[in-house]
């Protein structure tokens, strides 16, 4: 505590990622993706003509945004682009939850919602999730400054129907519903088709998942023009060029390689849903996931405990210590080997 | 403007940096470097090992952070690293300058620094200049809610002493004052010395100007432990990976090329030293400057007539349309190649 902080500061408790450790662990605690990014990134590095980097980047990020908007089939002002998803979401909270009613959001969900309250001072009103751990879309009510979740939500990994969100739209209309897709491309159903038809819809993603670029920080939104506008005012008021020369190169030839894309997603769902029958054999219950992780708990042995004997044995999972959380282990779908040597472990653990 | 938009995001003014055109121009208007960064910036490029870039990086920059404390002769956890310096200052005003009394800053400087007022809620002070266009450090009170101003200043270019900042710090200390040095290794004088005596000062800096990597969106703070730990605080709630793993390695391999970034520095000194005795022959008042800049007049020509001119002869300059600077141009020293070419065309519309 100083007495130079803002008096905001002194009440922050911010967002503690997972660990990022130094030695070579089996590491399946950040829902990093296993394999690497498209073969056209080393090529934009070796070529990249490194005299350029002595001039500011463009701050409309204009190719990349281009880049994205093929991607998705939206126009060039439906789509904004951040330092990672992260990023995008804290000007979203700037840009449109700083406002006199409370923000809802499911009480479990990506734990950084929480922070970005606290810093911007917005009020927070909690959701329940359902009995089976799903986001409760008819708890959302149509007077609330905003909604926010992940869709598939973290850490359960259970996601929406395009449909069931189209219906959450058609009651709330008068606040920003923020869905956040950092994992849709694991087997979840995109929103941004509703874009079209909603003014106050905001879909964000990253390329820190499943185009295996967590290292380089890059996340987007597409909306209509007037929240991408929004968005826009905040960043320029913010940082002129969040994204750097080089990102913005990388991240075209990752986005323009589908084959590479549609391979390593569907080598992560087929490795998904293999972990899962083994580990239900092992006696886990394994919630379903449309994400590149699962959310598991054992009936018999403790969450914690199991933490520390995995970390022991070399592997690295997430343990969130709380109470909603406390029995559950968040474990990212690595390579087949890895998945296999957690099983193996395991099974040892729990023998 | 959209209902959407949070109340505050509706009167933001955003910044508006130089342009970054498209065409082949000489580009004398954002104060880049002329010189490429360190070679061993190639290398880095060429040697990266893509698939590091599926994991996230160090959340703390910890390489980069103790290249930055050894050069600076700081401990690392005085040390602050952010995505451009501009995220540098604006997290600084969020973790320092909210407070109940306005921040004091001179009337012309950095014109980001309003525009962070505007987005946090901060009120501001501003400060008239000197007769001899110098930041008037004995305006500055000791009850304010915080200082904040270039040094050397920007667009004047002129730079105080340490033993002038000093004796500053020495009045003001139940606030944080944020010496913005951006432009400091043109001439100036750092203040980061000063950290060691005083736990209010801030001192920020930049990858963008002396070391040649705009592009890649780098800057840094250097501050006793409380203040580096208040940064942290806002950095933790608001993005935890703000330096991506590419930028990071690209910029330890630039500070540690003290060769290459002492004979950039040089030329860039002579180069603009040279350029102001001929505009002066030609007319112009040239203010001192101790930055990559020089900030000129001239008493029978219109300046945004000269800019215009200068435009459509391929070379472009920055030109501010406020009160203050309506008369000025502001020109980044480029290459001696470069200056003979805007020499030349200025001798042509001034003659």
């Amino acid at each position: 505590m100083s007495k130079f902080w803002s008096p905001r500061v002194r009440e922050l408790t911010p967002y503690i990622p997972g660990e990022q450790p130094r030695e070579r662990l089996i590491k399946l605690n950040t829902n990093e993706n296993p394999y690497p990014p498209a073969p056209g990134v080393g090529a934009v590095l070796r070529d990249f003509p490194t005299d350029h980097l002595r001039l500011y980047p463009d701050p409309e990020s204009r190719a990349l945004r281009e880049a994205l908007a093929r991607e998705f089939g939206v126009e060039v002002d439906q789509v904004f682009v951040g330092n990672g998803s992260d990023e995008v979401l804290a000007l979203a909270f700037q840009a449109f939850f700083c406002q006199p009613q409370p923000l809802e959001m499911p009480e479990t969900t990506y734990s950084f919602y929480p922070v970005y309250c606290r810093l911007y001072g917005v009020e927070r009103r909690p959701l329940p999730l359902t009995a089976d751990h799903e986001v409760d879309l008819a708890a959302f009510s149509s007077d609330s400054g905003g909604a926010i979740f992940a869709n598939p939500n973290a850490p359960t990994g259970h996601g929406h129907s395009r449909e069931a969100i189209a219906e959450l739209l058609g009651r709330v209309t008068d606040s920003v519903v923020l869905v956040d897709e950092a994992y849709v491309d694991f087997g979840g159903e995109s929103a941004i088709p509703l874009v079209a038809g909603h003014s106050n819809l905001l879909v964000t993603g990253t390329f820190s998942k499943s185009r295996s670029l967590a290292g380089l920080r890059l996340g987007y939104a597409v909306g209509s023009r007037e929240l991408i506008e929004g968005l826009t005012r905040v960043k320029d008021s913010f940082n002129s060029y969040p994204i750097d020369s080089l990102a913005s190169a990388v991240a075209i030839a990752a986005l323009e390689d589908h084959e590479h894309f549609e391979a390593c997603r569907e080598k992560v769902i087929t490795t998904r849903e293999r972990t899962r029958t083994r580990m239900e054999r092992l006696g886990f219950t394994v919630l379903p996931s449309q994400a590149n992780f699962v959310l598991v708990t054992h009936p018999a042995h403790d969450a914690a405990q199991l933490f520390a004997g995995l970390r022991e044995r070399g592997i690295l999972v997430r343990h969130f210590n709380t109470e909603a959380l406390r029995d559950y282990l968040r474990i990212t779908i690595g390579t087949e080997d890895e998945m296999e040597s957690l099983v193996e472990t395991l099974e040892t653990l729990c023998g």
